[in-house]
């Protein structure tokens, strides 16, 4: 079996999980090889950034050499998880033998903690797109970025675009398709597009360092790569 | 307090729940009159029609009169959702003061089986879209249907579309957009979006009819409104 496996831990936002999650769940209707889980830690109701609770299937021990691996993002809590050692060695471990190490939002700053995005082109949310070089990798500002088994989506929703993408490759474009009809993905954003020119990221700069600094404050060396100036008392 | 209330029940499809309830948790960014909650008959982690396990921060109890509730949908759990004599109940309840009554996919068959939904324009999963005629609804095939309190929305991914046109008409369009671009709302479906001329929606009655048969065998009233020739052994 080809498992593909979503990484939980406490605190992310959901929607980051559940949109690949619902589209590369239904690889198994096209090859049989492919199943999907929910890893974790442990198994138990971990809290989100919203009022829903999410419980895994697995444990990290019940799924040490994924066919694919894929970490959510957030806000403070998955700044936090940059110092977990336990989701950052099970992340090492599968990715010796994943053949796919994914990453939606934030989660791509976990990955790069955990030193696999070194000379990586890669992306993540456009807040925190800059800090990915802090990290070793090339910043790049696409919907989702492919480079060798390394697959980065940008915020929160692009996980759905970037999971499409992937089960392309996987089952084939065709199929890939049937499930974007199955879950009838043909978006008309009621507003409109995201028109990028009216976004200053770089005015955005100090409250990614606000959160940084409240979510490693315990871990200066880590802190210390992702913020200038780590003496400034102005955003503390 | 305005509750928006996710309603939760064993077998969803988590996306149909998820996509909304991370645009409309911002809600209280804009107002903090705003909160969310995720309502269900237990707090236990249920089931989805994923590896994911999700559990409400609500009973049905604890919120009897929420501002807007959001029903979402599934397969052939949520069919079978539609004889769900507690689920039915809270929905009649909340509906007689709730100021929105929305759902997500298949969600809106629920609505419909708690007699929600007559003489109203609705819509659904495409699959399922004719039935709701059988429920007293008028069908429509648009992204998202509002008329008067009640607001339904098509298959899973849709529910992201609904919300921020909900939003936009609660906390404005301008809030709205900020919310887009917090969850980097800026969908590039990588294979196109859908051409519907391609999909032949009449080939695809015999599944439902059979989903409909299966979940709603104990159910021979409710099914009979839903199906043709309920003695018919051929789908059976």
């Amino acid at each position: 079996m080809k498992t593909v496996a979503f990484v939980l831990y406490p605190g992310i936002t959901p929607l980051d999980l559940v949109g690949p999650l619902q589209v590369l769940a239904q690889l198994e209707h096209f090859d049989p090889e492919y199943e999907t889980a929910v890893v974790a830690e442990r198994l138990e109701p971990y809290p989100t950034d919203t009022a829903l609770s999410v419980q895994a299937s697995h444990t990290f021990a019940d799924v040490p050499e994924p066919y694919a691996v894929i970490v959510p993002g957030g806000v403070e809590p998955t700044l936090r998880a940059m110092a977990d050692g336990t989701l950052l060695g099970y992340l090492r471990q599968a990715a010796r033998t994943a053949e796919v190490i994914a990453s939606v939002c934030t989660g791509s700053l976990i990955l790069g903690a955990a030193g696999l995005l070194e000379g990586r082109r890669a992306t993540t949310h456009w807040m925190y797109r800059d800090r990915l070089a802090r990290l070793g990798a090339t910043p790049v500002a696409e919907r989702w970025v492919e480079d060798g088994p390394i697959i980065t989506a940008a915020g929160v929703s692009a996980g759905i675009d970037m999971a499409l993408a992937l089960a392309g490759r996987l089952v084939g474009d065709e199929s890939a398709r049937l499930i974007q009809l199955g879950i009838e993905y043909d978006p008309q954003p009621p507003q409109g597009g995201l028109d990028w020119s009216t976004v200053d990221i770089a005015s955005y700069a100090p409250y990614a360092d606000k959160a940084l600094r409240s979510a490693l404050a315990d871990h200066p060396e880590l802190l210390g790569r992702l913020v200038d100036d780590l003496a400034s008392p102005i955003l503390r």
